[in-house]
């Protein structure tokens, strides 16, 4: 069976948001799976000395203003949220939490808390919030979410996939592995769509 | 008559190289002619407290990684110069003198030191080299251009293209303009295509 393609980003990063979108369909069309896998980008600025985008004065005001045209490429909505960008820990570790349980669920909810972030304005960084899309998405159950992602196991689980991202040289989102070779940006998925189809070149 | 797509680039930006090879085919299969201004990215990098891209860890492991990867499927020949990134004042004024006689024979030189720094190897941030390259390709006088390249008229066009490129909100290379819209990067080309082909969205 073909590997899965990994799929690194954090809850916070638009062109994550954005290049969530298509990964599934363009991995499908070749019979392959995507492993969804939020880390702390903040992370990898840290190391990397650089910063979200939105910081750097005419980079900034070039990326939202892509942001928002990507955004009605793909005819899905975007607006860049009050406090942009916000630490979505809470988000990543119950994405964990629900990951050991039922993968599929668990992507189901991670699109889930991009649109509200995203798309409806809605406070993933608060962790009620954040248990309320679980619940609403997929059923989960709010109280035992929100215990499970203040257990030492559950952050731990974040820190690790944070670690591993830093580990393979990722630095930015989103960041695909297809077969261990890396493509960044979610302007990249015909790419990954002609080396899934051709192999490489 | 429609506006010609305005492209800025860096003699010394790989991707600004690979972002050379295919813009005047999508601007031709669209009746539209490309404008090239070479300026100086280390301004734009100055500006926004940014640094060329192989001098960050990962995100410079990554690119080196992605020029030859690109370089590959577009079939064009292409190895990082030892000592990269070199200041390429001599290259840009040149350009600019050579544009001023001859816009076409200009993008022929400019495309030749491209491939010369790039795929070739040659020291295209020395002046005699940029004069060899400018004799061998348009028939440029090696004399008067060494000569030009030295007169402040000549390097008042670089500064005013640069700061014209800064002006514009212009942060890296390639960086195109469509009729006032601004794309960035080497794999913005098929966007490019079908922002000329629909009027944009």
């Amino acid at each position: 069976m073909a590997a899965d393609i990994e799929f690194y980003f954090d809850f916070a990063s638009p062109y994550g948001y954005l290049g969530a979108q298509g990964i599934d369909a363009v991995a499908a069309k070749h019979g392959r799976r995507v492993d969804w896998r939020p880390f702390m980008l903040g992370a990898a600025f840290q190391t990397e000395g650089t910063q979200p985008l939105t910081s750097y004065p005419a980079k900034g005001k070039y990326s939202e203003h892509d942001f928002a045209r990507t955004a009605r490429r793909l005819d899905v909505p975007f607006s860049l949220p009050e406090g942009f960008p916000h630490a979505t820990l809470a988000a990543a570790r119950a994405y964990y939490w629900l990951k050991d349980q039922d993968a599929d669920k668990a992507r189901d909810y991670a699109r889930a808390v991009y649109r509200a972030y995203f798309g409806e304005g809605r406070k993933t960084y608060e962790a009620e919030v954040v248990a309320d899309i679980a619940a609403e998405t997929i059923g989960a159950d709010r109280g035992e979410l929100l215990a499970a992602i203040q257990t030492p196991e559950v952050k731990e689980k974040l820190k690790t996939a944070t670690f591993d991202a830093l580990a393979r040289g990722v630095f930015g989102a989103p960041f695909y592995f297809v077969d261990g070779e890396p493509f960044w940006g979610s302007d990249r998925l015909e790419q990954i769509d002609q080396w899934l189809a051709t192999g490489g070149w």
